[in-house]
Order: C-alpha cells, then sequence, then structure tokens
C-alpha cells in the first residue's frame, strides 16, 4: 500500500487540538473523516506529534495508507473541497513506506508571537498573545540564548507531561521585533508538553524586568516546573514546521 | 460639550460593514449601543467614512459628542469590556469642538492582501484574497504608477456610486512583496465606492498577462466601469489610516 505524507495548515481557534478526543472537535478527526468519505473506506493518519487546543500549525504533517490510490491533485483538490476552510491541505506527496510523520521527524520549530502594545488587537486576536506592558528584547534574547543544546527541559514542562526524557536538543531559539510584534522562533529535536509556552511565559518575565537573567539561569538547572513562570497562552503558539 | 475622536480597529468578518443599517449588525451600530450603554445615555458616532461588508480597519476614526464625561481611560477600557473583541478601541482624545471625523479627513491609505501561492491558507483564510496563479509584480507596479495623481476614476468605481465628483488625487500606490503575499498599499485625498478593490482586480489581470499595460491605460481613460475588471473580494481589503 503507497504511502503519504501530507502537509496541512490550520487555524486551531475552533480546535480541541491535534489528537483524536472522545467529545472534542479535533483537527485529526475532521481530517481522517474527511479523508475516509474521500476515499470511500475508513483511514487513519498519523501526524508529527499533538498541538494543544487554540494552537495554530502553519506547516503540520501526517502520514497514512490506503489501497484506493488517487491522483495526487486529487487528494490535495478533493480534501480541500471537504474540509472546512480553517484547515488547508496543502501538500501530498507519496513517500517510502518506512516513513512515519512522528518518528521520521528529525527537528521541529515553533513560532510564537506577541503583540507588545497597550491594547489588544480586534484583527489578530485569536493568532497572538497581548501583552500591554513594556518588554525587553535584548533580555530576553540572551534568556533564549541559554535554552541552545542539549539540556534538561524539566522546568519547562508541563506537570502532567508522560515523556521519559527530559532532555532536548535546542538548535536555535531566538526573538525578533516586526513592528508591535515579539515573535519568538525555536528549533529543536523534539518538545516537552507546554514546553515553548513555559518558555515563552518565563522569558517574558525576564523581559519585564520580574526575574533576573541569573534567576533564568537557576529556574533551567532546578529542573522543577514551579520555578519557572506561566505557561503562555494557546493562540500566539504555532507549528511552524518539521524537518524530515 | 466635548468632542471626543476615538481610533477604532476591527475585524469586518462578521459584520454588514460599518454603516448601521437596518436589520443588519454592523460596527457603528455595535460601538453606538455600547457607548450608549457606558454612559448611560444615546449617543451617536460618526466615522470617518463607510467600510463595506467584510473588510477590516487597522485605524478607522469616528468622534462623538457628549456632556457626560469619563476619564479618557475609561472610555478606553470600559468600550473594550463591553465591546466583543473583534472591534477594539485603540486611543480616545479630546479635540477642537470642529473636528469631525469624516469631512476633516485630508488623506486616508488603505492596504490589500493578496496571497499568492497554490493552495488556500487556514489561518489567513478573512484576511487575504488567495490567487493562485502567478503575478507579475512589476507589471502591477507599472499599472499603480499610473492611478498616481490628479485623476478622473469613473471606471474604477461602483455602478451604484453616489458621489458626484469622480476625480481623486492619489498621493501613492505601490504593491510591496512579503513571503508569499503581493500587499498594495495606496493612498489619496478620497475613495470612491469599490475604488481600491476594482482598482485591485484589474491590476491582478494586468499581473497574470490578461491585460496589457496599454490596455490598463485605455481603461482608466475610458472613465467606463464596465472596461475594468472585477472587483476583487472584500476580505483583503483594510482601512489603514487616515489624515487629519
Amino acid at each position: 500500500m503507497p504511502n503519504f505524507k501530507v502537509n496541512v495548515e490550520y487555524d486551531g481557534t475552533n480546535y480541541f487540538g491535534w489528537q483524536r478526543q472522545k467529545g472534542q472537535i479535533t483537527v485529526q478527526e475532521v481530517i481522517e473523516d474527511k479523508l475516509s468519505t474521500l476515499l470511500g473506506e475508513r483511514v487513519y493518519i498519523f501526524g508529527s506529534g499533538r498541538t494543544d487546543s487554540g494552537v495554530h500549525a502553519i506547516n503540520q504533517y501526517f502520514h497514512f495508507r490506503t489501497k484506493k490510490t488517487l491522483p495526487l491533485e486529487a487528494y490535495l483538490f478533493g480534501l480541500n473541497s471537504l474540509l472546512p476552510p480553517d484547515i488547508r491541505i496543502k501538500h501530498v506527496e507519496i513517500v517510502p513506506d518506512g516513513f512515519h510523520a512522528c518518528f521520521s521527524a528529525k527537528k521541529k520549530s515553533y513560532r510564537y508571537v506577541i503583540l507588545n502594545r497597550k491594547t489588544p488587537s480586534a484583527i489578530y486576536r485569536n493568532f497572538c498573545w497581548h501583552v500591554s506592558y513594556p518588554l525587553d528584547l535584548e533580555l530576553m534574547n540572551e534568556a533564549a540564548s541559554m535554552v541552545v543544546g542539549t539540556l534538561d527541559f524539566s522546568s519547562f514542562r508541563a506537570s502532567m507531561c508522560s515523556r521519559k526524557n527530559p532532555v532536548r536538543t535546542v538548535y536555535e531559539a531566538y526573538w525578533v521585533k516586526e513592528g508591535d510584534k515579539l515573535i519568538f522562533m525555536i528549533t529543536a529535536n523534539g518538545f516537552l508538553h507546554n514546553m515553548v509556552r513555559i518558555l515563552v511565559g518565563t522569558m517574558v518575565d525576564v523581559g519585564r524586568g520580574k526575574i533576573s537573567i541569573e534567576e533564568f539561569k537557576n529556574i533551567l538547572e532546578a529542573r522543577d516546573r514551579k520555578k519557572a513562570g506561566r505557561t503562555a497562552p494557546p493562540q500566539g503558539l504555532y507549528l511552524y514546521d518539521v524537518y524530515y
């Protein structure tokens, strides 16, 4: 059976995250149902990983197998015609049999967008975290540079995170300013549950002067979630890309 | 009675435009109702001009008068606490009695966003026009440069446009590319009904090679709406700013 790799973008606002869950509308469930309709058989898809409720994906990937093959363009246009407009298929290709959207992933990037101005935005309300107090981008970049490397991220994962190994390798992590937006980019070989959002919440505390760079270093070394700052809200987070 | 000038941003997706209309939910109506609630008296607001159904505003302005004055911050936070999150007040100030949000406006800028790639976007679906065919930005900028000046824009206005004088002065008009987005910026002393959207629709026909620069010139000189291209859809259009 051919193995299909699919690139999908979604606006996570109206979904209870990626992963299929009983009693909730999720992105995975909606895609599986529409793909099954398109192919006239029950199909299961495997994502590169979960995203939480309200989190967006610019480039999420999944794979699936089917006997009933259609032309690749038919998957793209057929699926998009069935899917709601807040989920859009961007690319479909056939990949070698061994490809697995989760286990074949080598690196992932996330983007986090803060709107840093006095009043919230009407237009970007579902796509950023509004922070009204001034933030020192230089200090936040200093903190960001400290999480680059192979480190134990126990302080920056949700208490319910089930991963056995809290060590991850972060290849890059930095903040840039675009107008009144502060954008955080992070690339790693993998992420713990809520890792990006706890990092962002804690770096914002650094940027507002609530905790010092020295304290940020201590938090990282403490390997204790209770030491870090709050979890930044989901609507500012985007799964930016997955590298295979 | 003090005269208040208010700067407001809105996501036009769920509104039937700015202007109050019977049987439709409009931005003006929602703001008037909430402002009247805040002040405990019936208040009327006067916008810088209308925006159509689905069109957004990054910076719209209105003015109103009231005897019941509150601290300026109370207008900002009080109104935002009553308004739905797709309408956000950005600034409130007291202006001289002669200020009128429409008649005092000297210039206005609009922005139009095209997403130029094969597949539509889930995240930006309500905030851009998706054009899947390739567009020649250089040709589109050549056409844009031809509408700068004091010209008769009869070819670029809705047939139902009621303005007597079809002559407007365009100060600048140009396209820029940002990633997979093509962004049109135009500043003029005023705009006819649907002027930006018909200009964009016609320039897209230039960009795809459907009409030549020579033909674009002829359309402009024909002063006849029937000669121009289609009206670009509303969700790509943003009232960018009003200059007083």
